[in-house]
């Protein structure tokens, strides 16, 4: 070590015990030229992990679970809980006669229906029944339970912005009194109250979530297949809809953007990044999602993650329909959104 | 006449000359306590106005009136082409095979569909086909025509925006070179691609009006009857929404707010007013307004003028159903906007 | 008169029984092609009115008069006592001693300072300094009366939005119950809380008004000329700022917008026309304002109006200061705001 | 272990190898029931740092360093160069005759100036020059560099968004191909331009960041004072103001959130906590800051970190000015951000 390394050293040393450090020995860590991966590319086949779902409910039931989920842990992530850098992914199981008890916490959660019809989520005062492709959104400090009265198990993805409440430090939690927190409003009334084209006159939202916490699939689907009649699907991206807040028009959800796309049967996408690393569903249809030699088959119910501002094209090989969640919205609030078509 | 109200009027005289006028001798004139009535409370009897709105085809075609449209002129304001202070509404007839050829005009337009079934609006390169009770927008500076290809006439009430338009004088208007605007779109792609809870990613509205121009009746009803079920009806107004944009959640027009109402059987408001003079017209079900001593009873598709700041009641006889328009969306944004519940 | 014209006109008498009048006559001048100038473009000299204004002290008090105010009037809208289409122009005098008395009213007023040096207005419990070149308002509903304690007469231009207030028919005007409404803030606060690049952490506005309601010329002056050290004026309009309201980056207030330019000496602009009516007071210097054939030789204090749609240039002989205000605020948020560069 | 628990480790493990994990065991840890202390409580007092911020020029020039910056590291947080759970600090030191050279990245930078006259930060093409208790910005990917061209050392604590940019992953950074990116704007052109109270008429904004980016000490402190003359201070705050976007009202920046207040001699605030952990530099005065039992005692340029939701106090010695910056804006946005007022 030369003289001046030496005394270098000596320095950072002593600094260290005042609580100092040198920057320009971590500059270049600190400040990358480019996103480093964290997460990498993963995908979950549904008919892989659907028996261990099942399973679960052999080794706890959802009371004493709280939630009884499987999370899809990113394998570059180990131990973190998490599906992507910043966010979380989880398959929850809920079984007929189970109530998952009813708590509230900072973390906003969303749920995309995977299987099983006619179960509950009850947000707000308010339940719903869930059916495939149902996008349900839990808001930040709502309570909410879950209940199946039905005679089929039910799955859904569940998506929370866990990492990112962590970073900020700022989480709260509360568990209800009772099993179940009381239902004031019949099922259906958040819909109909701000998800028609209407408002009622001097409404105030009371998050930044949005109020309606139900969008249907019956709807979704609809509207996607209209899309197909009056335009081209975009080259980068299919027929490509986010799902909306229709109190300011913005995002659904304040943390996390979703969004649901349909590939017509045989259609390409042309190579897409983009700096929101994001977890997708499949929801009918299959294909194929290829970021540079890793390629995907993807069938129904799968789940795969893209890690942000990794290059990736889709094909159709049906009609394709893939929701997805990813932290772009965050990323637009503060600054950090970058795309790239290619 | 005093000396000193003599030289002041000298001084006017000579003041006069210099395109000056003593502001003292108009103040209160021009800046009164209260809104000063200028139209009136009035109401068009569907029954009574229907027949003349028939006759007119019998006196000029659609293609030669280029609009055929009994103006709904306030007794009050006669000779103005004016149903309120700031403005205008009219009957529009389209008989079986006629059409009312394409121009556009700063001035936006609403549609709320009387009679008739399936005659057709064409809006910014697609039809929508309009029942009663569907609310349509021609959003300002877009090329629209109406058509009928069915077998019986078709009436709608048309509220527009022309007196706040001739105030600023901003006034643009153009005839199409041919009598239909292409058609590029099939009919419910705007409903589909806006109106579903769902928007086009990275999709820019390209003017202040809603994207979505028809709010189909039946999805309207459908919301204001599921309210019934989960809240009660606000007591000054009973279940009342207002149309939305969703590309921001603001009023689906920018000159004119437009809400819809269902008081159920019986209900009765407490008194209101409001600083905007209000058309509402009766969609379904029978009741009863009533200003003071005025008292107007109320059949399906009549029009009823409530001029601003005056107090009034609403009661239900049926399930009553209400179509309102107003400017009060200008007023909330320039400032001038009040309300008083009683 | 032909028999179908004989029997169209029976047809609209009988339909005038009714309230009822034929659109198809009257369509294309209730929706133009283009503004029908309804203003003129006029000059009001400084030195020319100025004996008027001082003579009006011989005539009536600030307090028997509560505003001594000269109206501007557009002589192509004689007894209107308007200055354009949509605003309200007069030229206000108090002389050593006098206070006009507090009143608050829907109508916002802007003041810019003309002569006289040290008077003040007080606002909603602020008294502020006014100056020559200072653009003071006085948003709606706030109580406010000025006094001039100094030794010489004060007079500035008054802006309102009367015309605005009156088609919307929201007008309510109260006097306070004493000459002068309570002081209960040191002169200079408004500008220190809201205006210098800071605000109160959880300040909500009261209004759609700026909270800074005097925007001292001394400041403006040094900001005006250092752009021109920094850029190249732009070649439509010069060295063009507007007044801004603090807390949401718009208008400095909601219904008149209002600018202020340096042209530097020598420098003349393209021509240009918008849907705004516009009212330009000259600050400082020289110059020539030219609209087809009419040219209008400026002086310091001048006022000139140029109608919408109306295309014109200005030509610095000095460096050129105006300001200037117009609806364009209200045209933007209506969405009928139109310019054009030539 | 029994027989249950051990069914569950092999379930467990299995899971494992699908990348799936059980919720349950994890549950109360990744959503904890309040904020759980990552930082801690600390002061770097100004005295005893500052002798190693000089000692640092020996040991490397500022452009080998690129910056020459010791980190205030939290001892709580040791080795990952955070100050906070969610920022970064540094104190940068530049030499007379240094430069310190080009780059840009995705993190924004604020400089609090600490000591020093007349060195500069050009950034965007504008050069400003730095006195104490300036507040600076470098807008995200922005050009930027530091220069002393004056005959004293100059300091400025630097505060960066690193770790939340490392969390989105959204990280890129770019060094200027010359030492020093082009100057082409004169100094002040930002401040005359943006921060005067005007904006240019069609200015767009083209980052989230304040265009404004020095907001001079010498203005600021003028405010501050004046807002004692006009009212009392917040009991739980003092004077408190919060440094503003002129383009929308909104912070200054979109990932942090910076403030300055004044206490006035003898003022102690009342207890007060919040979700945002938070650094505080004194700018002038004495006093004392109160976290339960720890106790600061405040000296000019004396730097203290306050972990989020920890009631703290404030004891004023002299009149006593303090900046701080957190990551409030961010959880604001993202709807994270609580407050209490003790």
């Amino acid at each position: 070590m030369s003289s001046i390394q030496s005394q270098r050293e000596a320095f950072y040393g002593r600094a260290d015990t005042q609580s100092l450090a040198p920057l320009w020995t971590r500059l270049k860590s600190l400040v990358p030229e480019a996103p480093v991966p964290a997460c990498v590319a993963h995908q979950w086949r549904y008919e892989d992990v659907r028996p261990y779902v099942l399973e679960s409910a052999e080794h706890i039931s959802a009371k004493e679970a709280e939630r009884r989920v499987l999370i899809l842990e990113n394998p570059g992530l180990h131990g973190s809980s998490q599906i992507t850098n910043s966010l979380y992914a989880g398959l929850q199981l809920i079984m007929p006669g189970e109530v998952a008890p009813a708590h509230r916490h900072t973390q906003s959660a969303l749920r995309f229906i995977i299987e099983g019809s006619g179960a509950y989520t009850a947000v707000d005062g308010e339940k719903t029944l869930m059916e495939p492709g149902d996008f349900v959104i839990t808001p930040s400090w709502t309570f909410h339970h879950h209940g199946n009265e039905t005679n089929a198990p039910m799955v859904w993805l569940d998506g929370l912005d866990i990492p990112l409440v962590a970073l900020f430090n700022s989480t709260f939690r509360e568990d209800y009194p009772a099993e179940e927190a009381p239902v004031t409003r019949p099922a259906g009334d958040a819909l109909a109250r701000y998800g028609s084209g209407l408002l009622p006159v001097g409404y105030q939202a009371g998050s930044l979530n949005s109020p309606v916490f139900n969008y249907p699939y019956a709807r979704t689907r609809e509207a996607l297949h209209a899309l197909t009649r009056g335009s081209e699907p975009d080259a980068h991206a299919g027929y490509l809809m986010r799902y909306v807040n229709p109190v300011d028009g913005g995002w659904a959800m304040p943390t996390m953007s979703t969004t649901i796309r349909l590939l017509p049967k045989g259609f390409a996408t042309q190579g897409y990044r983009s700096s929101d690393s994001a977890v997708f569903v499949v929801v009918e249809g299959r294909g194929r999602l290829q970021m540079g030699d890793e390629r995907f088959e993807l069938a129904p119910h799968d789940v795969v993650v893209v890690p942000g501002w990794t290059k990736y094209t889709l094909h159709a090989s049906d009609d394709l329909v893939l929701f997805s969640y990813s932290d772009r919205v965050a990323q637009e609030k503060l600054g950090f959104f970058r795309e790239q078509r290619l």
